[in-house]
């Protein structure tokens, strides 16, 4: 079980009508206070359908599984909203399998597609079981949120989309940045990228499930404390996003939740988007000197995300 | 005294290296409620420097002037931003004179770029007369927000950048959809569009100088009052743009305030897109129903600004 180029190609014919091609925009480092002297391309996967990448993986499995049998997830966040939407656009049926302490305005988000919600477990473990009692009786197609390869084929056409974009532009970039949760965007961008730019993980360092991994020479669990936890906190990589992190994967590195917050500001008042704590977690490892690139480098920046309450940006 | 495709041409020349080349995205009409069957592209000048398009103006403008004077504007908003930003990034000296009145954020934005900032008077009348009386002392450099050559043919270049980023994603637009302020914006638009899509302005209820001038058949003065005024409220027409929107723009449509906040909710909701609300009223006129396209067309929507409190966007 692995996921390869031929498998992302696949899914961005097979996904292609369902998805926007979300926005590259070229903007100076020295915008940012960079001093590199080289050139930044932010990628604002966050306008995507739902706020985040997730549905490219969603439509990619609803639409691999020639019986069209009713889906489940399991998720309080993006990737529900990503399976309600994704089952609504193509009249497909699901179940979302919610924690009773999801917060309300994403659980809100879920049931605005009008899908079969489910809360329930005042604790994940309970709402684990109440799923997997579903699954095995219902035999319901399972979208796994990144450790499956119809998930992470999906989401490795950001990539694919990402590099033609850039090379349209008249360029190719030297490294991207992703930021990773339980590693389904950044094994596909892995991917796609192969024998192109380099990738590189990041992490808040209360939610490094990918940086832990690498250290254990196999997935741990952990119990995620970050800031941006709600999109970023998955307690484990799988093993198939642990395999091709490792194989694909250049650096990962981690940074403060207040270098997260931080990178957040930076994007509102140097660009007027707004991201959520996740979505902004890769630019913060370049604002934060995380990483410090060559001078003269072309480097991606993927800003993923854009559920939040953009409040917090005031002041 | 006009401002012809030439003069654009020669001020996209003048400004690249400085502005950003703002991002154009096609989204499903149908994703916003719209059930003409057409196409949709909106291009997000709102990601440009300072939150607006107006530094495509300002950067025009002091670089047209051989002798590199001071320059001196009066704006509390996103012009005085857009100025004091452009004259910063070129090392040139610039005064902006700002009202007692102006909220405070937009002045400390103004602020921020280090520039000599004058706030007085209590009303706009006592603003404009330290502002000539500056002006005839020093003979510097007047950059007019709106009714200058200088001006409009910087902003047209919105124009010009929107059809060519069109053109490479393979179509072209049967029509575009601009707010107006005072004018400078749809007026270089509406140049840069010539031969190709029709131009259409809109404007909120309570601040529809444009609407009142074409009925007028001149520029008539007015009070602004919509909720769209910090950004859209110019008292008037200059004898340019009202010259050039009767040459230049095919219709003028007005809109209730509350349409610009619902389209604002919509752009967010939809794409994640935070606007401010003279940023939202172009699609306004869309989502409310004041156009209505022909089936089959493709319809681009300018979204123009970003200079506002996100905390509006709640809930």
């Amino acid at each position: 079980m692995t996921v390869t180029i031929s498998d992302i190609l696949e899914a961005e014919r097979r996904i292609r009508p369902y998805v926007r091609r979300t926005p590259v925009m070229a903007v100076d480092p020295a915008d940012f206070g960079l001093s590199f002297g080289g050139r930044l391309s932010l990628k604002f996967e966050c306008f995507q359908h739902t706020g985040s990448f997730k549905p490219r993986g969603a439509f990619n499995t609803l639409l691999s599984d020639p019986a069209g049998r009713p889906a489940v997830a399991v998720s309080g966040g993006n990737h529900g909203a990503a399976v309600a939407y994704a089952a609504s656009k193509l009249g497909r049926e699901a179940t979302i399998f919610v924690p009773e302490f999801a917060p309300k305005r994403k659980v809100e988000k879920i049931r605005s597609y009008g899908l079969d919600l489910q809360i329930t477990g005042m604790e994940i473990a309970d709402t684990m079981a109440a799923y997997r009692a579903y699954l095995a009786e219902t035999g319901a197609l399972d979208i796994h949120p990144y450790d499956a390869p119809g998930t992470v084929a999906g989401q490795g056409t950001v990539g694919l989309e990402w590099r033609e974009q850039v090379r349209e532009q008249g360029g190719d970039m030297d490294a991207v940045l992703v930021a990773i949760g339980g590693g389904g965007l950044i094994s596909g961008v892995g991917v796609a990228m192969q024998g192109g730019p380099a990738v590189i993980g990041v992490e808040p360092k209360g939610a490094a499930c990918a940086h832990q991994a690498r250290k254990a020479g196999e997935p741990v669990q952990a119990t995620p404390t970050s800031y941006a936890k709600d999109s970023l906190g998955a307690p484990a990589l799988g093993p198939l996003t642990f395999e091709l992190i490792e194989a694909h994967v250049e650096d990962l590195l981690t940074v403060e939740d207040d270098a997260i917050r931080a990178a957040q500001a930076a994007l509102w008042r140097v660009c007027g988007v707004a991201a959520e704590p996740g979505g902004a977690t890769a630019l913060a490892a370049l604002l934060s000197g995380a990483v410090t690139p060559e001078p003269g480098a072309h480097i991606g920046v993927l800003v993923c995300g854009a559920n939040f309450d953009p409040a917090t940006l005031s002041g």
